[in-house]
């Protein structure tokens, strides 16, 4: 599972599903199957929500035809790779609660949460996502005829098995690494701001 | 690591961590060492953010002032059971990216990737993290100092190993187990909303 090619170093000791997730652009675009795509959504499905309002929502495409027209939305240095993943996806989140109808201002944070569940579920699968916030989220709303009242589009997200990164442009491939964190000295304080 | 009180049944395939999660609010009050500590906030150091700025920050309390402090922020209903965690924390974005000073629509969004690696990370630790958005956000930027006008609290945290239910109320412990989900038709669309 470990990437010997991850240069990350922990901290600590720390599952190591957490350095081995990271955001490939080399994507082979061989299709996942169905109970590989049902499987990101399950482990979406079971993260935590203010009220368990569950306020995510995933568009997804795998036909070559809705992967083209999803990757319309994105912006053109986001389009010379991810249309090569045979899963790509919107996540969404609604705005209000369910129960009351008022808003969420935890639906962004819950719809992390999810995220971040079909993130690691995909590493599972021996697949990596990679989510960009790099998209019209005009292009979005239109393309995918999401109510703009009712759910923000939060992000886009490729998914599959890696590729060979000699298929992207040289200076997108220079880039084909995981990537270093802040200090943990910088992400937690004791006590007080 | 199963807990086979775990009512949850999935829908398909996935790894047993994401059944394993959910939020019970009886703890157990050994503190937790340092290494256990330090592992929570590596875990979700390594999540995935927006131009990687890692807009999170954790603010916690170990000590029983600190929780006590931290405690009074909480709303009544979980001043009940939560003071009696470890640990407390509370989760902040920041609303600005640091590359630029514009707004970062997607600081919610990043930091609850960031909450939900370090839930996962507690219970590889057999620990349990349970998320509230029952606090006061005034109480909370006074208690813990914040400048609003920089950081966004989002969550308060508590985190350790679960305890006896029936140290909490009747009320309270009649709804310790894991709660369900919305069926994963509900979570998936294909092609458009």
């Amino acid at each position: 599972m470990i990437d010997r090619r991850n240069p990350r170093i922990p901290t600590v000791d720390v599952d190591s599903q957490f350095l081995d997730r990271w955001s490939p652009r080399a994507f082979d675009p061989t299709p996942l199957t169905d109970d590989q795509l049902a499987a990101l959504f399950e482990a979406a499905r079971w993260a935590p929500s203010c009220y368990n309002d569950q306020p995510w929502l995933f568009l997804y495409a795998v036909t070559p035809e809705d992967r083209a027209r999803f990757a319309k939305a994105l912006v053109p240095a986001n389009q010379v790779w991810a249309p090569h993943a045979p899963l790509l996806l919107f996540v969404l989140c609604r705005r209000r609660f369910r129960h009351n109808n008022q808003e969420n201002r935890h639906a962004r944070f819950d719809a992390g949460a999810a995220w971040m569940a079909l993130a690691l579920q995909a590493r599972k699968l021996g697949l990596h996502a990679h989510a960009m916030a790099g998209f019209s989220r005009q292009k979005a709303y239109e393309i995918l005829a999401v109510p703009p009242e009712d759910y923000d589009i939060m992000a886009a997200v490729a998914v599959g098995r890696r590729g060979d990164a000699q298929m992207l442009p040289e200076d997108v491939a220079a880039r084909e690494q995981p990537s270093d964190r802040k200090p943990l000295s910088e992400v937690a304080r004791q006590g007080q701001f």
